[in-house]
Formats: C-alpha cells, sequence, structure tokens
C-alpha cells in the first residue's frame, strides 16, 4: 500500500505498530470511501494504533518526513473530512483501537473515554452507572466519540444539552509535532488562560488528533413523556415549541418537526411504520419531555397541549401511552435520513438560523426551491428547537438520478441565499469537511478566514493534519 | 496625561474620540487602581469609545504606532487584568460607554448587548421581556458583560446555567490590527470552521477586545424553593448535593456551601442578619430549586431534606416561607465577601476541583492551613456543586495585618499543594490576570504554554492587546 512513499519512510513507519495494527488493502478498503461514496481517497498507510503514545509516535514521524495524517474515527460523517485526498501520501489513522472506557465516575458525573469508543457504547456505560450521556445521534451505533468531538457533533439533545462540544470537560490530544497535550481536566469551571480544548473541539482533525476525553454525565431520566402532534405550518409548530419551552425549561428534552412527505416516505418504505394520527396534517412535531424528577410530566405535556389547542396552534396531538408508542414515534422521526433514498437522489442542505426565523426560513426556501425546479420534492426536517433544519429536497418523481444529482450546487446555491438572508449556518452540526470547504469561502468575512488561517498556521506549521479539510491547504 | 507618549502620537489619539470621552486625571484616577488596592497603574490616556469604530479606530493607531491597549469594563476585576503597568506608556481603553443594549429578542431566546453594559442592566432587560439572563455575581451592579465575556465569570448560577462561556452565542470584537470581527451568530448550531467566539471568551483583553455579544436568554422562573440545611461536614454536603441533583436534574440552581465562621463573620458585621437556625452547626448548605415549570417545587424541596436526614446527611434546615425569607438566606451568602474584610488581612484562593474531591479538599486544605499557621482561621465556602471553592483564610485574631499578608504567597503554596494533588484548578473563575501569572507557569504544562503563547503570537504578533496578563510579554 506505500509505493506512494520512499521505501525506508514506509519502513519506519510500520516499525511504529504492531503488524496487526496496519491494514490491508481489504481491510482498509471501506475506510477508504466516504460513507455515500462522495469521495473516494487512497492512503499510503491505513494504521490503528492502539496507545496515545503510538498515535503519538506516528505523528511524531509524519511531522518529521513532511507526511499528511488524516484522522478517523467511526467513518459516518457526512462531509467527507475522514477521507484523504487521491494521491495516496496520506497516513489515514483510524482510532478504532483506541477504544477504552478508562473510567465511569458516577459521583463526579463524568467519564473518561478514548476517542475510539462508539457514542452508543459511552451511552451505555454512562446508564450502566445510573448516568445519562445525552448525545445521540442516528449512527450512534458506529460514530465514535473522537469523531463527534471533531465535529462538535450535535443530534436530537442539544435542545436541553447542547452541543458535543458543551458535553466536554477534557480533551487529550495529540498535536502537529507529536507532543501529547494532556488536557483530560474535570473541572466544571478553570479559567486558566485560553480555553484550548475549544480550539480542538469543532476542527475536524486539523489542529491534532482527540485521543481521549473527559465528558459531563447527567442524572438519568425518571420520567418521560412524549407526543405526535399535527399542525398546519411550520409558523404553528414554532409557536408550540415556544410554548413547550416556557412551560417545561429544561424538561423539554426534544422537539423535532417533521413535514407529511416524510411521515409519508416513512409509511411507504419502512417496516411496521404507522400514522398516529388519523387525519393528515401538513406538518408534525415529535415533543419529549423528561426529567431525572418524578414531577408528572404527563399532566405538563397536557398543559401544553391544551394551551396550544387553545391558541389555535395545534390540529390534532398523540400522547404516548408506553415506553413502546414513544418508540415507534421516534422511529418515525429517526428513520427520515434513510428512507429518502428509496426516492431516488436527495440534494442536502443541513443549515440553521436564529430560532425565531425558522418558520420564514422553511417557507421562503421551500418556495424558493419551487420555483427553481417546480417538481423537486422538499422533505425538510429537523430539530426545531436548535434553529437547525436538514432542508433536503428529493427529485421529481420519475426524473434521472444523475441529472438531478448534477444540479446539486445549483441547488445549494438557491436554498443557501435564504439561509443567508436570515443570518444562518450552511454548516450547523455536520461540518465543513472537503464538501462544504468552498462554501465557507463564500459566507465567512476575510476577517474570519484570516482567523482560522492564522490558528491553523500556528498550531500546524507544516500542515500535517487533514490538508484540505475546514480550509484550503497552508503551510508556512 | 499623555508625557510618556510623543506628542504627534499623542495628538492622533486626541483626534480619534471627542474631549469628553478623553478623561483627565481625576476621572482616570479610580480606573487605575486595581478594587482592592493590589495594583496601581499609570496610562498615557483613558479613553472611553462609544462606537465600535471608534474603538477600531484606537486600536489600528495603537497598531501602528506600537502602542499597548489595556481593555477595561466595570473593573471588579481581582486579578489585575484591567490595570495597566507602572509605565505610563498604554492606553487604557474603557468599554463604559460603550452601553447600548442593542436589541431583546424574547421569542429568539436572545439579547444583543455591548460590552459596557452592566450585568444588572443585562438582568434587567431580559427579564422586562419575561426572560431570565442568568448570570449573577455579587458585583453584578458594576461589572460588565464586556468584562464577564472577557473573564469568562462564574458566579452562583453556573450548576444550571453554565459559565458566560456557556451564554454567549456570538462576540463581535476589535482585534489587535484594528479590524472588527463580526462574530455576533445568533444560532445555536453552527459547525463552520474553528470556534473563535470561544478563543475570545476567558482570553482577559490580550487576543482583542470583545465589543458587543449575542447573549442566551431563558424562561423566567415561576417557582423558587429555598432552603438553608445545616450539616456536619463538606463530606455531608457533597451527600446532600448529590441527593439534590439527582431528585431536582436541572431544577437544582443553587447549592453554596458555607462554614459556621462565615455565619459568625456575617452575624457580627451585617445589620439585620439572623441564623435561620435555632443551634450551631460546623457547615450550612444554602439549596435553591427553581424551575419556569410550576410543578410542586417545595414538595421537591421537602423530599430531597427527608432523604437526606434519612440518609443522616442533614442535621437541620430551615424552608423560606416567603421570597423574602429566601432573600435573607442569600444575604448570609452573598455578604460573606464583605464581612471577612471586617476581620482583618484575608488570603484569597479562588480554586476548583473535581466534584469528587471537594469534601476531601476542603478538609485535607484546612489542616494544611491549620499546620502552617495554626491560628489563622480558614473560610471555605463557596459554588460546591461546581467544585469551586473560595478557600480565603483570615488572619489570627489580633494579628498584624501586614504581616500577615506578607505571607500571601507562602499561604498560596500549601493551599495550591492540595489543589494539585486533587487535580485542581489554582484559577476557577476569577482569571489569571497580572496575580497569577507566574502561577500559570507552575501548573501548566509546556506543551500547554507553548500552544497559548502560538495562539497569542498569532493573533497579536505585536504584542497590542494587555500585555504581561495571562502570559508573561511576547512580541515576535
Amino acid at each position: 500500500m506505500s509505493e506512494t512513499m520512499p521505501h525506508e519512510v514506509a519502513a519506519r513507519f510500520r516499525a511504529l505498530v504492531a503488524e496487526r495494527d496496519q491494514l490491508d488493502a481489504e481491510a482498509a478498503a471501506p475506510k477508504l470511501v466516504e460513507p455515500r461514496g462522495l469521495y473516494q481517497g487512497r492512503a499510503a498507510f491505513v494504521l490503528t494504533p492502539r496507545s496515545v503514545d503510538e498515535v503519538a509516535a506516528i505523528v511524531r514521524l509524519a511531522h518529521e518526513t513532511g507526511t499528511t495524517v488524516v484522522p478517523q474515527g467511526g467513518n459516518t460523517g457526512l462531509v467527507g473530512g475522514q477521507t484523504p485526498d487521491g494521491s495516496g501520501r496520506a497516513i489515514l489513522l483510524s482510532t478504532a483501537r483506541l477504544d477504552r472506557i478508562r473510567e465511569v465516575d458516577a459521583e463526579g458525573n463524568l467519564m473518561v473515554v478514548e476517542a475510539g469508543v462508539t457514542l452508543q457504547r459511552a451511552q451505555e456505560a454512562a446508564e450502566a452507572a445510573g448516568r445519562l450521556f445525552p448525545l445521540s445521534l442516528g449512527s450512534e451505533g458506529t460514530c465514535t466519540i473522537g469523531g463527534n468531538i471533531a465535529t462538535n457533533a450535535g443530534g436530537t439533545a442539544v435542545l436541553a444539552y447542547g452541543n458535543t462540544r458543551d458535553l466536554v470537560l477534557g480533551v487529550e490530544a495529540v498535536l502537529p509535532d507529536g507532543r501529547v497535550w494532556n488536557g483530560l481536566r474535570r473541572l466544571r469551571k478553570d479559567n486558566t488562560g485560553y480555553d484550548l480544548k475549544h480550539l480542538f473541539i469543532g476542527s475536524e482533525g486539523t489542529l491534532g488528533i482527540v485521543t481521549a476525553a473527559v465528558l459531563k454525565l447527567f442524572p438519568a431520566p425518571r420520567e418521560t413523556a412524549t407526543a405526535f402532534v399535527g399542525l398546519s405550518s411550520p409558523q404553528a409548530a414554532l409557536a408550540l415549541f415556544q410554548i413547550a419551552r416556557l412551560h417545561a425549561g429544561p424538561a423539554l428534552t426534544g422537539c423535532e418537526i417533521m413535514p407529511r412527505i416524510g411521515v409519508d416516505f416513512t409509511l411507504r418504505h419502512m417496516a411496521g411504520a404507522r400514522d398516529p394520527l388519523e387525519a393528515v396534517h401538513p406538518w408534525y412535531i415529535l415533543l419529549e419531555l423528561s426529567s431525572p424528577l418524578a414531577m408528572g410530566l404527563g399532566e405538563t405535556l397536557e398543559a401544553i397541549l391544551a394551551e396550544a389547542f387553545e391558541a389555535g396552534v395545534v390540529d390534532d396531538a398523540a400522547i404516548a401511552a408506553s415506553g413502546e408508542q414513544s418508540a415507534s414515534f421516534w422511529r418515525l422521526r429517526l428513520g427520515l435520513s434513510e428512507v429518502q433514498g428509496h426516492e431516488g437522489g436527495s440534494i442536502k442542505h443541513d443549515v440553521s438560523v436564529p430560532l425565531a426565523r425558522v418558520a420564514a426560513f422553511i417557507e421562503e426556501a421551500t418556495a424558493a426551491v419551487e420555483a427553481h425546479l417546480p417538481e423537486a420534492r422538499v422533505v425538510a426536517f429537523g430539530h426545531i428547537g436548535d434553529g437547525n433544519i436538514h432542508f433536503n429536497v428529493s427529485q421529481p418523481v420519475g426524473a434521472d438520478k444523475a441529472q438531478y444529482l448534477a444540479g446539486w450546487d445549483a441547488m445549494n446555491r438557491v436554498v443557501h441565499a435564504v439561509v443567508a438572508a436570515h443570518g444562518g449556518s450552511v454548516a450547523a452540526e455536520h461540518g465543513v469537511g472537503r464538501l462544504k470547504r468552498g462554501l465557507l469561502e463564500d459566507v465567512k468575512s476575510d476577517v474570519e478566514l484570516d482567523l482560522m488561517r492564522a490558528v491553523k498556521r500556528a498550531l500546524d506549521p507544516k500542515g500535517v493534519f487533514n490538508p484540505g479539510v475546514v480550509l484550503a491547504e497552508t503551510r508556512s
């Protein structure tokens, strides 16, 4: 695999990890392709080190020899940040075998896990200790804590618990020169200089590689109440969110919007799916309250819905009578990403706008798309309480998929113009990667791009880590 | 005032702001001394610009002429970060007149305020819109949002709402070359590259000057329940915190620890103070639950206390029967900082340790201080739920104050050794400033100091902003 690297250099890399941790072509192949096939990379080596010392040794040698390093977690990223370019000169450094849960400290409400631990294992370890690690994503069985941190992953629990960055107390990272920064703090308050942790979180592996982290834990919920609500418009959905938030405050732990077409897709393509409501509604909200406190959330949910009915905001609602029914509501929401694939090509926009603008954004962007391509089918869903909408556009029925997808950039321009008009973000929770690097140059001010480049040059002057991701390649 | 600056340069600065915004010696004097008198500085000019453009013009000229700039908010900082050195060559840039509340958006749960707005005005503006801005500090009537951001201020609401950094959606800052970075985002999710906002927050004015910010708002509490609890030890206090947190989750919005000696000081020196409990207890917890949801918090508080009594954790408790009584409990806690001044010299330690270590820390540090200076009086109080203790040590009764305070550094070493043994921080919420810059060099790894210096050099290569604060002076 190392034909792109001088023999002597390759031999030195080979000496750094055990043979079983140097993947052969067959084992490496799935790690070299982005999950949707958008990017296909090559690498001199795909290495799976088992300790921070091994990672540091690899990076030190990379720094010395001018080799680039692409870190990869569960390879579930949707913007190509984990995929090397086609030159075959990079080391793909997989964190898959940095997979120890070093400690769970229930009393301290924290745990220390290595980068390659999957999100689901981290959740399970917290649960076994009577605690909650709230981060929750569709890909949680495969994605890793390291990848979550590198991309500052969002998901369905951000409303109450924040993004990944809000759940991290400290990190351990290998820097571009191979030195290890032990920033594994366990403190809730620490004002000793610049908060370097936040620089690594969300930097998509371009400033260093996070090898372990201290994560916050929360009390496990004792009570949950879930409703599936039919409404007439995104404006009504936003009004329902506001009522729910004022009543429930931090007990409002989920508020997801879905359009009717999304429910239709799911009923069509997901076995066992059924519509919780009798009539058809243009829009739906999945509302979840939960609390570690047994405080009659069922009554709170009823009070929220009663106020919303009275205000004419809600048309119909089903309240889950059991955990099983609640899970069936969530399957309607979580299955959405997958079922779109059965309806042909889908052009994606992971965007956010200020909360108060989210209804106007959905309406205006839908109108703009329909003007651009009349038969296109907008599937706008997601985390309305965070202002984060997955504004996806499925191809017209019967259209040619490849031809439709060839219009990806043009469609992006239509939608992103509406995002910009509302002061929004074109990379809300999936990151920039390779896919949106060009977009970044369009939407960021020169001042901000200069600041980002200055940070990159300061921490990684030789351009060791993930060149071409987030920012265009820089070597100083 | 500008005898330290060439006449021609001084004239150019004078031309940048109106005459009323160039303070004369008398108006400038209180801004040149640290509130406890620990530092006395001099300045070429004390300027109070009224707009971000004026700030930018001043900084641009400073950058061009090699003049240093010291930003200052309400001058309430406790580590000297807002005080220029004695050279008289710096510009003291006060944000006092950047005092507009640009916008309160209740529906969007945010507000946009300028740096010089006092924390109390910001709280009041939120309240007038039916929302809560939760940051709360003893100095809130005087300290400013800009200073809160520069120091990542903590306070009594961190438990439920986080530090200042968690309350900021976006910032506007003037960079060391005088360019303005408009980072006034209003988004809950935005993964478009490095999170530069977090670099400026907590950087104590060394990387730029924050001129405005977008702050998060929360639903206003509808219900509050407060108890004043007597217990036998910090260990018991920690156990009570754990019980309260598991029951109340995010509704636990205050958990403050106080020792008996602190209550004694307050009863002695604060007019109208009275002990809420009949018997004397070695330790006290002020416990507060609050929620935007009317959910019977009184019952929850009783359930928490009942469980704690049963577990032998709590010895006695008074539950506030009115808002007035609750306020009287809080006065016992908030008066603590001031009343210590009536008992002679006080050597301060603003420290934090991991939550599970907080009781052991208080006990071990107290023993260490008593071994070091047997008659010294430890007054350890603060935010136990954050692991943040103000571990202050009052002088022995009848001792000479100046002689006692001359032992400041030696006492610090005794206490900070215990902090280090528990993996804690010697600058939990007040920052580093000038006071703790030397300490920082002791407690940080070379790797971390190198990273901090690299960031400083990258953003402020000419060393315009706040030289000698946080890091030793660097000019590249």
